[in-house]
């Protein structure tokens, strides 16, 4: 490897395979400090004023209001974050520390298929930001309400994010498995971030499909009345 | 182009990308019409059969035989075709004029994404043949037998379906939409083919949203009472 050449034709590009070509590519302004810690710092506020406010609906259960707040976060997460990446095809060629451009500079170090503009990545992101998303408020707003369509709507918005998930890790791995940048951002962003949305959707799943099914089964039992 | 020497490297090899390199490729055995007229003639077999055999259990609806004789097509088409894809990595070599291997060697010229395994279609095509098909054939059962997740299980595999179905178009588009032999191939396989999987599971799961919301909507009137 001549190291001076390639160091000019890929200024510090940290990605993962190492001839990525990213013409323009502008280098993270933020450190993953300050990447990390809004996103978690503005997820607990997100949660914490979603808890109290659906507090204040004595019908609401509490399982219910977990709900709401686990779907005004992913639901803010896949409309902002995602649907910025799915939409922004130079976010890596920012040269303002924005901050969006940068969480996608830094997660590219576990999944350079972000970098290099995979269509698989960018399809399942847009799919997410685009409808996902939005039917995750909607599903805020149907809890809220008491909407007869809440468990429909929780259900096919469970399964979405499964889907992507399966085809997210899925894709990856036929294709070898090999676009993080080092094991420690493999496990920390591509497994770990990742990680809640396989048991919640899972278990969420499981609710609706045993509350329609009871439903069904006493509108059922009325009918043969 | 080197007529010849192309023509050694890649003997009779129909695919666009022209440069497509397929070691060991033999070509299709059976025409077209072989290849079709098989697969259209088994699933109205199947249909009739399913129409017929439903009809002898009088409480079952004209729409949910219908839905049985729809379940039962697409679930084994699902499994026998797409599932024998999916875990088929060199059916493009098979030197027998073999079914499963003739239609996709066929299908390949409307997209060559089949022949290259290219990792998006081949995810979505297992996920189809391994989950979302033996779910269609739950579906079966589920509408015979009247059961309670008969709804919440029909809109999951709609969902499923349609999930699959943008996925497999955008991501093509998102490459170019170069994948077709010829506008023939395009036209007839690639948009023709696959056609009844956008509006069949749209209807699906409009008509199961109804049906789940109405049934909670009971339920929640029920408990108030």
């Amino acid at each position: 490897m001549g190291g001076s050449e390639a160091s000019i034709e890929h200024p510090q590009q940290p990605y993962v395979p190492r001839d990525l070509h990213l013409p323009g590519y502008v280098p993270c302004f933020l450190s993953q400090f300050d990447i990390v810690v809004p996103y978690f710092g503005s997820s607990i506020v997100l949660v914490v004023f979603i808890w109290l406010l659906s507090g204040r609906y004595a019908k609401i259960t509490k399982t219910d209001r977990l709900l709401m707040c686990w779907w005004a976060f992913t639901g803010l997460t896949h409309i902002i974050l995602e649907g910025y990446f799915a939409f922004s095809p130079d976010f890596y060629k920012e040269n303002t520390p924005f901050y969006l451009a940068e969480v996608w500079k830094e997660y590219g170090k576990a999944d350079s298929r972000y970098l290099a503009r995979d269509a698989t990545v960018v399809v399942l992101e847009g799919i997410t930001g685009a409808l996902v998303g939005p039917a995750c408020l909607l599903a805020v707003y149907a809890i809220a309400s008491r909407k007869a369509y809440s468990y429909a709507l929780q259900l096919s918005i469970s399964l979405g994010q499964l889907y992507g998930f399966v085809a997210y890790f899925m894709t990856a791995y036929l294709e070898g498995d090999n676009f993080a940048a080092s094991p420690y951002y493999y496990w920390a962003y591509y497994v770990g971030a990742n990680s809640p949305w396989l048991p919640i959707p899972i278990l969420i799943v499981i609710r609706c499909w045993k509350k329609i099914s009871a439903a069904l089964q006493v509108d059922k039992k009325m009918k043969i009345k």
